[in-house]
């Protein structure tokens, strides 16, 4: 049989806390999780990139379910001329193409990428894509993600928060900070994990895997 | 004679209150200067870069007053092997050299560059500095900067803060963000302006002269 880890925690918290001892630690934390510029590409880019018939290869699963890491990498460019290389390309294919990238990038590509939500691409900004087979420029598509959280509908009644509510987050790292305005997202398929940029993490100073803690001022 | 635009604005202001008039705007803002990647030399490793007898170019005026950024530029290397060029020196020659980079320049050097004030670099990573005619390896010096804020014994007492002092930062760009644990440095030869690097400048989405606000809590 399958154990629910979370509930035999949550058991011997309470047992715990029961006897008077205070336990400090896990409760409350969200581990981090640090994405790199990265694309998701439309099936009609990917064959547009890679030749007629391409199909994306897995690499590596993420840890949201259903999301990987595939073995391509494209170059983008943006209207500075100047190249930014080997950027990953994430799994499955979606409606739409999306460059994520960070805001240090937007200064190399001269692109005008806003914060956004993914998926909410109206009137972001253009960059061209370049592949093996095939050049691809879209007129939208090119953002900064936004800060936010991925949750299952479990972890959204522990921390009390619905999906597509607002929250802020109290980052022990080197260089300690606030982010406020950050986004919940609830749903059944997701794993707890907060998703920041590389701009975000190393002003910080933390890593993957760091514990960050929602808190409600 | 020379105008003391404070003063004027701050009689101004008092007067308006006076009048039961609510003045916002500048009242407790402080504007930022964004630092680059960029090098003290000591005049010793002046010489052993750029030879001896050499002299750095002033080329512009920085803020604080008698700090310039010169027209000479260097390469760094970290053990990556991997080479950061057309790095900034500044000026006038310092006791001791001082590399200071952001954490996303640490992750291409892969040099150990800790979070530190400027001047206290005892324990700090060292890196290969090369120059036109010569290269020089420091074993301590290359560090991220904190993040401080620089004023004069006025704006010190207008903002009730004292030199060494740490205060928190609300910081009100594209994403919205607190700084925690920003160190005060009261000087009279200080102009008011808070020093932040590319990453904390890029995470929160903010340009050079962006305003922020010191808070109590």
């Amino acid at each position: 049989m399958a154990i629910d880890s979370a509930a035999i925690t949550a058991a011997v918290r309470a047992a715990l806390e029961a006897q008077g001892v205070q336990v400090v630690g896990e409760k409350g934390l969200v581990p981090v999780g640090i994405s790199n510029r990265h694309i998701h590409l439309s099936a009609a880019h990917v064959e547009a990139l890679f030749g007629k018939g391409y199909e994306l290869q897995p690499m590596k699963d993420l840890s949201q379910p259903g999301q990987y890491a595939c073995k391509e990498q494209l170059t983008i460019v943006g209207p500075s001329m100047r190249a930014i290389e080997k950027v990953r390309v994430l799994g499955p294919v979606r409606k739409d193409t999306q460059v994520e990238i960070s805001r240090t990038d937007v200064y190399t590509l001269k692109v005008k990428a806003p914060v956004r939500e993914s998926g909410k691409i109206e009137g972001s900004a253009g960059v061209t894509i370049i592949g093996p087979k095939g050049v691809v420029t879209i007129d939208k598509g090119c953002i900064i993600a936004n800060r936010h959280i991925h949750m299952s509908l479990e972890d959204g009644e522990k921390f009390g928060v619905k999906d597509n509510e607002y929250v802020n987050v109290e980052v022990n790292g080197e260089r300690r900070t606030k982010w406020y305005d950050v986004q919940v997202r609830v749903h059944k398929d997701f794993r707890l994990e907060m998703h920041v940029d590389t701009d975000d993490a190393n002003a910080v100073g933390i890593g993957n895997g760091a514990k960050v803690r929602i808190v409600k001022d």
